[in-house]
């Protein structure tokens, strides 16, 4: 197996970025005509701009020119959305943060709060005007105890500095996503970010201790001294995860890491069925037990689109085969030897028997890297063609796959797709694909398309997320609600909670 | 080794409950004078009852007699707290509880839930005649997922049954409490339990996946269907979490269970220094990585206690010697030859690094059992005297055993311990105690005295809680705040948030 290096990744990744950024986004308030600009905020004067200045340096200041439309602030990283911002700010402090929501709310100016701007549903981006108030330079390390492996760190930590960090000490951030260079502690907590290591560690729900938040009126409210256990009174920092900014700002983190391990092992397996990968899935839960950090599934046609991506670089893991469904399992442990033992009598007893029909598992740490790829480089590769509609929810297992298969043949109904070919150029839609953290119900819908339409929009939506109601799954498993979704977010919660009126209304 | 079967354990604790209840006991309101009946609550009526009738079968209905004062709802088992309540209700479904809520919010008829009534602070017990609502009749399991490993069942599930039904298929609950055998699924969830396993697998903040609460006003929110991953809007139900019945009553829980470890390791060990048992953990953490299940330390007076109770059924697992502190660790794992590997290569390194002076390591099933007992026993070995005064905090590690010196400082200082001698007979305090999760940070002081006295209280109170939120603690780490820290909460709180007047108005 060939070798595919971070730095190959990235460069890849950018590549791809910048082929977008030729692309002509409209402002979303034009793509979305009927979302309407509120009349209670006002537009930002000279006076402001004074008052900011007064309290940030120059640096921190960042106005739009005729030259300098604030792109990298104004638009999402998938050029989605577009907004209209016409200034920034990038406090350093958090009583300035707190000056600031205070000043915005006396004179009722809009404000967006920006992390690392890597969300999939345009939650960090301005729909309007909004004054956009960005964390990057609110970003040291408060504290890190080695004993208890809790890091209190500033929202704007990158989430990588963070894992480096730690890392010298043999502590891992329990979470890993794949925007982990540029997106920010802050971020993934105020969208309460899942990732690659959930099934391991478990949800920020668990590892958050404590955060530091100002909220609309600048009001600091701050638990990062909390303990570990702490049972008084209501645990209001949770209210604060997910909230996706609505609730006040996530200024600082208390987070609790865990011991590093000190071996990985990786196997790429192939299956015939989806029912099989469930099975595999159960099987590897049990007998791989505590070592099992992740267990990914990928149908045929992801990797059909990641092949066209990747194969001039490398081989695909099962060369000259295809399969109906690929599964991706990570164990990580103490102990090489045991670790190895393991995994090793696990595929063993799997393919004897006969549920994985293929696969090949990592000799070095390249080599695992590799295999990562293959499920690492889908979201980038089914918007090689053009663009991609993405789709991130849970369904109860049963359910996950169907979906993918609803989809596609909606799509097909619909005449916009041909089924036989999906590279067949006079179609605007190459196929609906799945993958996704099976361990977690999470299934990633990526629907690749030549280019973004409205007619493959409305063929899309609400199917998706009604089909998604329908088997009480639920419409943003991790990527949030944003400006995406905020619009349909009605159908899930109809559903779920019939008697909440009232209780909505406290929020 | 010998054996102490769980019987034995069982039996030893009915007859110290036994002893206890032939004391005389109080009622709340008269050993607190200074707690008001509030005169918005209307006292029950002849009406009331019809309506309950109306309602409720006439099992569900238990009425006080004059010869009955429903001495098992009215009073904690710890025999500290003694409500004066007139009436139990023991409906079986959730509707029955609504039209309860409901009728008893415009009736102004005050309610306390109850759930397996093992609390520490008496949280479910009423304080004047506040109607009973016990949880007990709402047992069922309601959906179990194999693959998934989701659990969904009524609030009044003893945890132990829970744990049963799913060991048959090879799960586990994320929770072990000394409790299990009496306290309710819902109950652990209302107060935040912590408990055994809470160090490998995290707090029921990460765990539970869905709740079905009744509110006051009878709505019935509900979100038992939600998946592992759902970020759509705020996550409500965290706040249910811990909220001790004061926000509603929880009557289904859903709770990701986990698979079973096929094997359990532990070890006793005995250290010199405080500052060493922390070193073990630290290199326990990193040398047992993802098999370390189980963290306990526990002090010498806490032993001398537990042997008194103990030894002339079992032998104390380091017999013959004595040590400032003794250490209790336990491995789970899938392979039991790599388990015994990796504790192995702990234990002689921790020996070989003269941190670990002493110790043991458990040969079978009953021997694990056994040394367990000398964690498990500590809290009904310190009331065997005549009582004892139990506190359950949080605090930075480097001070966590610092509480425990300085609380014997005082009572010797007050004269009413002899620190020579702690079975002096004329001294009203045996001694206070230390022992805990330390992997949560979390210690329990015990203060084991003759009888229950003002004079200590006084002694202890708010020193012990002055002390804790001094050191940046928490005054109630897992037993919640209940009747008995309900006085004292403002401490802490002060300290925490101190600009949170406002925000702690909108709960």
């Amino acid at each position: 197996m060939q070798k595919l290096s971070p730095l190959f990744r990235r460069n890849h990744l950018f590549k791809l970025l910048a082929s977008f950024g030729k692309r002509y986004l409209s402002l979303t308030s034009e793509t979305y005509p009927e979302v309407k600009r509120s009349p209670n905020f006002k537009k930002l004067t000279k006076q402001d701009i004074t008052f900011f200045q007064s309290l940030l340096s120059k640096q921190e200041i960042i106005q739009a020119t005729p030259t300098d439309s604030l792109t990298t602030y104004n638009e999402d990283w998938m050029k989605k959305y577009k907004g209209n911002s016409q200034l920034v700010l990038k406090p350093k402090t958090v009583p300035q943060i707190s000056e600031i929501l205070k000043y915005c709310q006396k004179e009722k100016l809009a404000v967006v709060p920006q992390g690392g701007n890597t969300g999939l549903v345009g939650g960090s981006i301005p729909i309007f005007d909004e004054i956009i108030l960005s964390l990057s330079n609110l970003n040291k390390i408060r504290s890190f105890d080695l004993v208890s492996g809790i890091l209190k760190c500033d929202a704007g930590l990158v989430l990588e500095s963070a894992s480096d960090f730690v890392s010298e000490y043999d502590y891992l951030v329990p979470l890993d996503l794949g925007a982990k260079g540029s997106c920010q502690m802050g971020g993934v907590v105020a969208t309460n970010a899942g990732g690659l290591r959930l099934l391991k560690y478990g949800s920020l729900h668990g590892s958050v201790l404590g955060l530091e938040v100002v909220l609309a009126d600048g009001r600091i409210l701050n638990s990062l001294d909390a303990a570990r256990k702490d049972n008084t009174g209501y645990d209001w920092k949770q209210l604060f995860i997910g909230s996706e900014g609505t609730l006040g700002i996530i200024t600082a983190v208390s987070i609790l890491t865990v011991p590093k391990p000190k071996c990985n092992n990786v196997a790429f397996l192939a299956v015939n069925e989806f029912k099989d990968v469930l099975k595999v899935f159960k099987r590897a839960k049990m007998e791989l037990n505590e070592i099992l950090s992740a267990f990914e599934f990928m149908d045929n046609k992801s990797q059909v689109l990641t092949q066209e991506y990747l194969s001039k670089d490398i081989a695909f893991p099962l060369e000259g085969n295809e399969y109906p469904f690929y599964i991706l399992i990570e164990t990580s442990g103490s102990n090489k030897e045991h670790d190895d033992s393991k995994l090793e009598t696990f595929l063993e007893n799997v393919i004897s028997d006969e549920l994985v029909v293929d696969g090949t598992m990592a000799q070095d740490e390249s080599e695992l890297q590799n295999l990562w790829n293959w499920r690492e480089m889908i979201p980038e590769s089914t918007q090689l063609n053009g663009g991609v509609y993405k789709y991130d929810v849970s369904l109860p297992l049963e359910h996950l796959y169907s979906l993918v298969e609803a989809t596609n043949t909606r799509l097909a109904d619909a005449g916009l797709m041909n089924t036989k070919n999906m590279f067949d150029s006079t179609k605007p839609v190459l196929s609906a694909v799945g993958f996704g953290h099976i361990g977690d119900g999470n299934l990633h819908l990526n629907v690749s398309v030549r280019n973004y339409d409205k007619n493959i929009e409305k063929v899309l939506e609400p199917f998706v997320y009604e089909y998604v109601s329908s088997k009480k799954g639920s419409i943003s498993a991790e990527h949030g609600l944003g400006f995406q979704k905020k619009i349909i977010f009605h159908i899930q919660k109809a559903r779920k909670n019939k008697n909440l009126k009232g209780f909505q209304s406290l929020f």
